[in-house]
């Protein structure tokens, strides 16, 4: 595999396709450049997947986000893209892209985007009381 | 576009209007003056939404909270009444506008309203494990 | 509007009666005496509401609160009772008050109590993606 | 009431039987003996209940507590003994009790169990945004 | 019991079987080595399970947990394998394994993999109001 | 001891004069009136102190801090009595009182005032790497 | 004392002014105009003082920060400005005023200032350990 | 070693007794008796300290603070007490003893106690900036 | 001014050169290239100067940052070289550049550099208690 | 360079050696084995260092890390070697080394040690009002 920035995204066969399992990726390296005056723009985005027959790779996960580098990009075009890019490598049974931007003209915008298999259901999920995570150390 | 403090709100088109996706913006610079004294007010804005044909321009958005600085505005008014801007310039599948005001005799104050498009459905919930975000660097 | 501990609660009208929406107050300045030793109190709470015809009125509000320094109150009765008063006052289709009480033995109690008004339904909730607000400054 | 630690846990009258509300306490002070090795094990534990004609008393909870203090444990047994106990003494239409222990051999363990009168339905839950509680004052 | 890292996982008798509670076990020291590399790896673990006639034992899960060190796993694999063999050991009403990854390639990734025993059905959640833990200190 | 509001005092000798140690209490209960307008004003209070021969007893300074409920305090004022107030009682070495006062027309006062006896100097502090404290459980 | 803004402050007498004691005051509503755009400018201002024959007087310092909303101001400039006026008004031992400008071009800028009296200097500071304030109840 | 509760300190010696180090432990597990009432009494310890020929051994130091459980206890008195018997079995260059008791009548407070040998001088601290330590995951 | 990316910094006059006054700027936007592997890197930037006659520029500091978008650039020597050219544009009399680098390796790389002019000194610090900014709003 | 463990570190040369700057690296993947016991000891360490004509190289660092994972250590011995390991690679000016070992027995353990050049003394350090970094999104 290459070290360039590319739009071809690579995956691996998924190690149990016989369970919805859930992946979360958290991607803080992305930048592009506002189509209206050229200037950067950045944001971070996290990444929530059920696969079917294939997860996506996470170096080519990374190229690919190096790709948008020197792209004008709108924000809400560009993570709909981006999730279209994803579904296309993959075909998972679910998968949401959140983007974060940041700040610009004093305001924050996030966009949240979502496909769904057709036919595919989530299993109800059960709900268990939550337990923050928290430092393994003191200090 | 001008730079004047407007009710005019500007919008672009959806991106991806086949997809029901959300957007989110946090505008933390709005200010208007109490009616009854006259002493002016402060509040932090969260807008939700999940555009129909039309999103709202951000800078357009900047200018529209500016038009309300020497306004004399309620609290539960103005809240509802921003909602119905924002609905009539864009028509949207859903929004929910939550305004946060600066504390007033010891007491804080938070509105949330919202409008639904008649006929629309939400699509049920995919419910996954939630992960905070935290910060990209250490310090 | 005098300025004396009152137990009348004063009200407004709604300004937008014709939607379902939210008005959350935080109240951080409630004390009231312990009825068996007659030692001072404290709480913080937390009104949340959907009103119908009437608002509760931010300045009577705070009286209201004020006319509890000098009672003898149980933190369960407290709690329902100030619950029954507001809803007797403003007649809201959803009415949750929270009250968190300061440690008492070692131990911290917090007491939640709700009306519902008769045939009122909630509309089904549309589940977003919650961002958290965050400060508008840094430092 | 004595001041020694007791099984014995007394009640009082819920003072609002006709309405379901919620009573949490959180009881920082939890102590008692692993089983295994006689040493001293520590856990904070959490109670949320909705009482029917009866709630537990502060102090007789602290006493309660206290009477853990010599005894061998098992952290699954106990979180279970004391809903059992709390059950007993109140008979409440509702109780969960969540038992977080101190780290032991690097791992922790949080155990939470429930108890629901037979019967009894939770009213449906309303769902509200939901808003952060804060510091009355700053720094 | 050995102090030898080991893949058989020890069990005890589940102490109040006639009640479906919640185990909630955090398990911050997994390392394994990167299958492509031979590089280490890091994870934290939470484990969220109901048990049916077993629980697992806390010194035989560390020791389980160490059998890692020194073989190479993929990330998604190795969350699907764990739950597998907790899974096979303790024949649980419902299991949860979550697994949080050191950050690699600037992307950081979680995985979440859940069993559901058939016919197993989680009772409805009661939703009630919740409240943050806090230190039991100042300062 | 009566458990009546007193501005009264109580002390306890120090267990280790010889030794300059550091004595931190936070006390959250605090509340008089505002001399201008009667209504109630709230402050949490921290004092630290060096003790010489006298400590300050814990419940008497719960008393204490009863005693100006019904009383009106400016807050600069109030905060310079109680130092003065606990000085007369302690003599000690060094005492410094932290009173943070609740908003006030949007504005948050805190006020610090300290007391060194006549001739008392500080030992040179030790600077050491300092680490934070967290909580002794999960969740 | 009129409800106007105005560049006029008040001040009281120090209550205590044989003694160098410390006010914070913490002032969330700032705002002005950008001298080149003409567009709305946000701050929070923190005053940090030690009072020699006077203090400023709350309302009136509400009052003052009011008298800005119409003005264009730099950063740098308004806050040496602000620190100059109440130097003047009140003559203070020490002064640090403390400005934290909303973001502009995705740049957070702060800018402090300070002044002292001549011939005045600071008691050597008693170096304690210091404790973090929380909340004074749970959730 | 027995697993008893001890007052008898181990140590082991300084692995590096040329260089002025500091140790760091953070003890969650203390509980005594409170003398006037019998009932038990919660603290979190710090203990920081430059060891001269002697460490403190960590096992040592568990059965240590265990054998404080049955015994009565003043706050201020037992801290100094630890801070002497630590001192009388390392013979450290120096050391800090912190303890945070839990709250009692509603004021938390804190002890902070200090030995230094005789001649030791501290280096002068070489002050960094300071960066926070956070998560090594996400979520 | 141009929008394009530049190492030309500009500057405006300081509005109050007779006194030593602190600016501080967060920069989060800045990107470079890894010299060894041409992938791009990311770091948030921390300056605070205190200004002789000039102050630098905010859109102009933002284009600045911007030229660094396509140069490959090593940590510690982008630090250097970024406080080199703000100093050589405004002269100040002090500048401390802190770079908070994204993780690379597993590791989290900072680096802080500092500039002060010939002969200027430091006042002394005033050492004042310290307060903790929070949001103006609730929740 | 290789990809296997080594405790041999590699250098390059200090980008400006003429500027006392200052290097902060967190290293979170540490893990080497109890000496007593041959289990696994688990660890996150901070470097801190100002370099003189070397600095250490990350990559490299990183596999001096790996080499201690099938190594025996004792906390305080591992920190105070590691510190020598890498004074002896890089002479620096000054190093700190903060080693923040997990749990062990219920008690967290961390160890701090330095190494300063003869003959080199720190500037002294300008301390300047802090401001704490946040997200640069939000949510
Ligand atoms: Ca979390
Ligand atoms: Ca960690
Ligand atoms: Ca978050
Ligand atoms: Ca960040
Ligand atoms: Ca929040
Ligand atoms: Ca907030
Ligand atoms: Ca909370
Ligand atoms: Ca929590
Ligand atoms: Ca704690
Ligand atoms: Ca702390
Ligand atoms: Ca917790
Ligand atoms: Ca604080
Ligand atoms: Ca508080
Ligand atoms: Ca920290
Ligand atoms: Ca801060
Ligand atoms: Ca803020």
């Amino acid at each position: 595999m290459s070290s360039q920035p590319t739009k071809a995204l690579e995956t691996f066969d998924n190690p149990q396709p016989g369970r919805d399992f859930h992946i979360h990726m958290e991607i803080p390296e992305f930048t592009c450049l506002c189509p209206k005056t050229g200037q950067p723009d950045f944001a971070v985005l996290y990444l929530d997947y059920i696969p079917d027959q294939k997860c996506v790779e996470l170096k080519s996960l990374k190229l690919y986000m190096w790709s948008f580098r020197d792209e004008g990009c709108f924000h809400e075009a560009v993570t709909n893209r981006i999730l279209d890019d994803l579904v296309a490598a993959t075909d998972p049974k679910f998968m949401r892209l959140t983007a974060k931007f940041y700040v610009r003209g004093g305001i924050f915008t996030n966009v949240v985007a979502e496909h769904r298999k057709p036919g595919w259901q989530p299993l109800p999920r059960v709900e268990l009381s939550q337990f923050d995570a928290q430092s393994n150390i003191r200090g």
